[in-house]
């Protein structure tokens, strides 16, 4: 199996995610939402670029998630923190989200056979499904402004170590992955710590959003894996056939 | 002091170099060749794009070298492995070079305040004169096939954490240095083996000059720092006035 990791949604071309399992990571914070709206019983999450695209595309039943600026869109009813996505919230709700960076990185990776949205808290779980489906693999650390992430790269060098650990056969790593997982080997013990140093980080300390770090911080607590399917995240059941 | 690490030649923004200091690092093996042939007593190594600059430039007293596809080019005096850059051969000569990426990076970076050459060999001496000059410093990891290649990620996190342990303020350090510098600390102790499992590694001991790796994973073996000056890479001769 070849893993290919990729630094930033600006630097993935689609044709590169042909045949392949494409995982998303955003782990600040569209990502880690995705896993814990579809972990806490939502219908399903519709990704999609522009306020405009969620603003049209939603029914009066669904609804409407993400942010601009870190900061919860105008007339939303949820924002970008992970607590929001609790059961009370979205069980049996389908949601439409909108981020700057996690959605557009899914929308980038369509041409893949299977786009898998990857956080630290699923980071197990999908090099599971990865290694189950068995294809190769393209991770897209989704970045910030056009810029590589920390959290992402972390959350990228997690599942690379991930799949290593669970594949009979050693895996065929290109050189960002393996600087990853070595980063993630190096940070794995203060995730916490380490991703309120990134960037994004401390914009979201600033902004007040400090408790989410410490949510997104931890490693493989759930075992649900968003897969895209038809146009919305919904929990990949593994199945013999999907292949 | 600010800074900022890019992953790949094709990531860097000619704009974003201007007023910083820029270290170019091409770690196998154009930037190392820089330092050696200079330490060798090569007069002036000049840094063009193309084969046929290369040719047009030179004047009958100069040498020609560098590669494409790792290998010299024909006609060229000199290949792209760094024990061809001997004191025997390039003493007293002007070098006129072209590569497949170390040249283009340094061509890249030319809206800098100061463009320096470097590579492991000469990563503390790099980050002393980025200090003394006091200005931003941008490093500028070369690649490969416009790729990120591991050697010189870990080239820049080795000048880093130089620069961290030699400055009196805590320099910010943008996301992407971060990692390389977490990379450098998880490889420092094993450069060599991790310089051969990078791609670039696997290709020149397929092609040969597995030799060249070794020579290239040593760090801290060189003074000299190649600083372009009207278009010429020379050795930089600090002196207070420089800025």
């Amino acid at each position: 199996m070849q893993i290919d990791v990729i630094s930033c949604v600006n630097e993935a071309r689609s044709d590169d995610f042909v045949g392949k399992t494409a995982l998303v990571i955003d782990v600040l914070r569209a990502t880690s939402n995705m896993v814990t709206g579809l972990s806490a019983g939502c219908r399903a999450i519709v990704p999609v670029e522009t306020v405009q695209q969620a603003k049209q595309l939603h029914t009066p039943e669904d609804l409407l998630g993400g942010e601009r600026s870190c900061n919860k869109i105008p007339g939303f009813h949820l924002g970008n923190s992970p607590f929001e996505y609790n059961r009370e919230a979205v069980e049996g709700k389908r949601v439409v989200m909108t981020t700057t960076n996690g959605t557009r990185a899914i929308q980038k990776s369509q041409k893949a056979q299977h786009v898998l949205a990857c956080s630290l808290l699923n980071a197990r779980a999908c090099a599971k499904a990865a290694l189950e489906i068995g294809r190769d693999v393209i991770i897209v650390c989704a970045g910030t402004q056009d810029q590589f992430a920390l959290e992402d790269g972390i959350g990228a060098g997690a599942v690379v170590k991930e799949i290593r650990g669970l594949s009979k056969n050693e895996p065929q790593v290109n050189d960002f992955g393996l600087a990853m997982e070595s980063c993630y080997r190096q940070f794995g013990d203060s995730l916490q710590e380490t991703l309120q140093q990134s960037a994004t980080g401390k914009r979201l300390v600033k902004l007040g959003y400090a408790n989410d770090i410490g949510y997104c911080a931890r490693l493989n607590v759930y075992e649900i894996v968003p897969a895209l399917r038809e146009g919305a995240l919904v929990p990949l059941v593994p199945a013999p056939t999907y292949r």
